[in-house]
């Protein structure tokens, strides 16, 4: 089983409208919602592929019951999260029929208080002792502590289970330090933590802060992987055209299926550009189209990489 | 008891953010849910004036069960909402915290089925036979009948029951013709019915057309009545500056008040006037300040219309 953990779960929603003009009035044509927050995307991608995987985090109000009805709906996937007395953060995202572009309204997430914090790490530990990966996704919701990713590390380092971290700021700069196994950040956010804008710099460095391995996501340009078995580099064999909504977490999702099958370093990461790929090009943001992911995965180009740093 | 019906109940979202920007992403700064839908702000006024009321309409979805959960905790008012399978709106006001401008978001409503109608209308018949008068207010969701409310304002009647009809457009004016004891319409839905911009003459064809009283609503210049007893203009004391959202619907519970008690009509039109203007004061959307009411209330200038027509 791979445990993903979402502390700041959502409810997506997504509004279908002519063209949104600030200060008028909008009818909204199409509605739509899904459940939201990173874990919970990587979490969906994994069970599509056949992975037994448990959700942890929060969950609250009736935001947090449409979630967690939408999540039972899917085969293979077992809901863990913790309830908790704030209510499941929404985001909207507002996309013009017209343009295609998209406005988006985060709400900030439901506070955690001290004693829901201590129940969630209870309830991580015993989740824990059957996972063969974990994964720890996305932003941290108001009370819990930002240094919370460091210890959720410690703790499945212990437990001997292998841990992925995908987060940004101070976070996964507090996280790093804790030596998680595989760290998935983007260029913006690996310049962030760094300083250094050039990829494969700031992969080192970001090696050298702590994290066994790196793979930065260079967005159209595939997959960039630091490794204590090697370095690569994997790229889409096309350039792909759609919504890169959820592209990253289908690529983590990519990383652990390739981790429990304990598949080698380049199928690993052919895995998580097939996904990536494919995700962008489904009609809905954050679902994959399967065809292209089986028709991609044995045509993404892996090559070693060669570096004078 | 009053009853109050909302076809159309809504969950009210309001998000504030410093400025609302096409095509960028937003981080809400503050979150505020409540019950919305015109009925279910005419029922908390009338329950905080101490009235006993009953609402009714559709709930459906996670939605739904927000807005019965803020329900319940308000005193005199009982839920007797028909739960559908669609799920209840939501709107959504973004309020920019420099200007105070609002952008509006207004999800159509949930489909409601030819069973599910069926089943309110019995259910409403029911709840007539303890009601001492029903308010009709707001939008048809779809899959409700054009003419939806002249069908309930003919077994109001049968009933013996006083009804009051506040809408807009076809089902405004398909309303009218099966005679309610008294239509609330603001200038602009006055003049999309009648053609006339003149509020009395458009009042006027307005009971021609079936209403057996007529009380538009005018703005910051108060209320016109039409009525078989009479014909009035009642104005707030002083000019009024605030958000007018949700005036007209506290005007709706002023009439109804001053019906439940049998009192005359120029008292129902300071209690409509007072309450508007109330509500227009209140830092909070739909609320009213009750000490501004109870001192307004005997300052509303009632005047006797007399008329060229």
């Amino acid at each position: 089983m791979i445990l993903t953990v979402t502390l700041n779960t959502a409810l997506d929603i997504t509004y279908r409208l002519p063209a949104l003009t600030p200060h008028a009035s909008h009818r909204v044509t199409e509605v739509t919602e899904r459940p939201g927050g990173k874990g919970l995307n990587v979490a969906r991608v994994l069970a599509a592929l056949g992975h037994e995987v448990t959700v942890t985090g929060f969950t609250g109000g009736a935001t947090g019951r449409a979630v967690q009805e939408q999540l039972t709906a899917v085969p293979g996937l077992v809901d863990a999260l913790i309830p908790v007395t704030g209510a499941t953060r929404r985001t909207i995202a507002v996309v013009d029929a017209r343009s295609g572009d998209t406005t988006q309204l985060n709400e900030p997430g439901p506070t955690i208080t001290p004693a829901e914090w201590t129940a969630f790490q209870e309830a991580y530990e015993g989740l824990l002792a059957p996972a063969s990966a974990v994964a720890l996704c996305g932003s941290l919701p108001p009370g819990v502590p930002v240094g919370a990713y460091a210890g959720l590390i410690r703790t499945a380092r212990s437990a001997g289970v292998p841990v992925l971290l995908d987060t940004s700021g101070e976070p996964l700069r507090r996280g790093i330090a804790a030596r998680p196994d595989i760290v998935k950040p983007n260029t913006d956010e690996l310049a962030e933590l760094t300083g250094s804008h050039d990829p494969l710099r700031g992969a080192q460095d970001a090696r050298r802060r702590g994290a066994h391995a790196v793979v930065a996501s260079l967005g159209a340009k595939g997959l960039l992987a630091i490794t204590p078995q090697g370095r690569w580099r994997a790229v889409p064999p096309t350039r792909i055209h759609g919504n890169p909504t959820g592209a990253g977490d289908s690529a983590v999702a990519g990383l652990l299926s390739g981790l429990e099958l304990q598949l080698p370093w380049p199928e690993r990461l052919s895995r998580a550009v097939a996904l990536a790929a494919a995700t962008v090009l489904a009609p809905v943001a954050g679902e994959f189209v399967r065809a292209a992911y089986e028709e991609l995965v044995g045509r993404v180009a892996v090559t070693r990489e060669i570096s004078a740093a």
